[in-house]
């Protein structure tokens, strides 16, 4: 197999992953945990495609479960000795390896400052593991392909099903969740016919912004993050607000904008964000439930999932296959990112 | 003047803005009612530059008044009806115009949660100041650029001082900020000298990775933010470890890294980063008190600010200057960017 094929393969597997995952009976009964007693605060700490996960905990912790979180500061308890963490707060460490040391030795610290410390990560046995007082696995199988792709949507279920189980929407959310899976399904198979065309009539792409509000901000990220890794591109994430707060200014023919436009109550602000942007003569990539409405110049729709929430599940998944798409158009080998190790032990 | 001279101009006067805002009595009367009462929790919310200053304020909440700070979820409250602000909490929304309406919506919001609400914006008649219980005034004078310099020092000098002062470190910081604001007037006369030619050798860059660790992390945040408005190029920040998790990959001689090195605690971990980078022939500019000794093909010095949390003032002076000269080198316009207005009403 080549690392191209890799990539595909594991892109493929993420129905499987989300079927086992909303199955684990183990997530609502951590979850139980936490609604017997909720948290005063959930702490979130993780790197790269795990932090864009962290980022929709975010809206899964505030909207289902009705709980502040935040992606917290690494380096302040690493570096500078800094202790914030407290009794009463969750302190949940994402990592698919479960080694990188500067996790480990945030988790570690929350632990001794009292919190209930969680760890979500593809190695139960690792070193992340062994410092959380719980664990969810990923279960999600090796992976292979430098760039994450089954254990980001892995995460993000995993991190839904833990909010809307502490919140009283558990059953529900499981029943959205099976349905969004069936979704990601059908659309894993029927996007790379869409996604190629567009692929290749932005083969040339140097740099590319990604935007969207809400939740789908963490798409956003995740799918400025893959662009970057396997299309050596600059990738620039950004929520529609803030594109239209300055940066926009830099668009023009040359600098193509992704859109992650939802079917929810950011949609007019999305709406209005295009026309300023399609002004500039950027090429207009919109993709998502809303996208067909928007008059871009590539459209990929995707149909709503049966919760809002759940939408960055399928959202992700045209972001996934156009990175592999267009490293392919590049003569980039997506699976083989030069520079890179799989487990990164930087601190 | 052109454009660009305006720019320069701004650039210049950020002495003089800081000047101000270390002499504003007002900072310190706040800071003594956050004292007396210490906040539970410090919500920042903006856009922009000004989102970028609310980074360095978890860091300055966080070290210096030993308070968890984050930056929240604008779109939860003004878009899904989701309440999490409490009575008891530190809401702050840093705004330059004061007129951004998502801002003021979110505000609003964590005031009727009973919220203490702070408006820091260059604007005291401003929709958000008159939302705010409590407002602090940047006093930088009319920004006419549309690319934000002098607001954003501004910004951090004042979550500095109100941090310090809340923490009972006032007397101290505002030393330190008296010899950091002479050190920022010397770079500001010498830097110019040092950055034109880097600038030149890299008038080609589409794409640049801004990496650093810690408060200097919205160092990194800013310029990135900088070199895309102004530049038309893909300008991606990341912290060190993020960099070295995965976007390495995508690094080669046609994508070069900016880092600010700061020189504490996470100097060692970015020398690693540095290395790695390095082997992937990407062109390196290092800025920073800790530059000289990183081997970087650009190395532009710094002296070290007197606090080191005081450092980011000093640090993204030579990005300003940096990303105003490549808009030369690159034969555009800085100071008059296409597609933007200065007030953003975009929600």
């Amino acid at each position: 197999m080549t690392g191209a094929e890799v990539l595909l393969a594991e892109i493929g597997e993420q129905p499987g992953v989300l079927e086992r995952i909303r199955g684990d009976g183990s997530i609502a009964e951590l979850a139980a945990r936490l609604a017997a007693e909720p948290p005063t605060l959930v702490r979130l700490a993780a790197h790269g495609s795990s932090d864009n996960a962290a980022t929709y905990g975010i809206y899964a912790f505030g909207r289902l479960a009705g709980r502040t979180a935040l992606r917290d500061s690494i380096s302040m308890p690493v570096y500078d000795g800094v202790r914030l963490g407290a009794r009463g707060e969750l302190a949940i460490a994402l990592s698919q390896s479960g080694e990188t040391p500067d996790v480990v030795t945030w988790l570690r610290a929350m632990g001794e400052a009292g919190a209930t410390t969680v760890a979500i990560t593809n190695v139960p046995g690792s070193p992340l593991a062994r410092a959380a007082s719980a664990v969810v696995s990923l279960g999600a199988g090796e992976e292979r392909s430098v760039a994450a792709t089954k254990t980001y949507t892995a995460e993000l279920a995993v991190l839904a099903r833990l909010a809307a189980h502490a919140g009283g929407r558990g059953a529900a959310l499981d029943d959205a969740l099976g349905a969004t899976i069936e979704l990601a399904g059908e659309a894993i198979a029927s996007l790379p016919a869409v996604v190629e065309p567009v692929a290749e009539a932005l083969a040339w792409a140097e740099r590319l912004m990604v935007t969207a509000r809400g939740p789908e901000f963490a798409t956003a990220r995740e799918i400025a993050l893959k662009l970057t890794e396997l299309c050596r591109l600059g990738g620039v994430a950004m929520t529609a607000t803030d594109l239209a707060h300055g940066p926009i200014a830099a668009l023009d023919e040359r600098f193509p904008v992704w859109i992650s436009a939802a079917r929810d109550g950011s949609l007019e602000a999305v709406r209005e964000a295009v026309e300023r942007i399609a002004a500039s003569g950027a090429p207009i990539v919109a993709a998502g439930p809303g996208a067909a409405t928007l008059g871009a110049r590539h459209a990929i729709e995707l149909p709503p999932a049966p919760d809002p929430l759940l939408s960055p599940l399928l959202s992700v998944l045209p972001g996934q296959l156009f990175a592999a798409a267009l490293a392919r158009a590049k003569r980039l080998d997506a699976g083989a990112p030069r520079n890179l190790r799989k487990v990164t032990l930087a601190r």
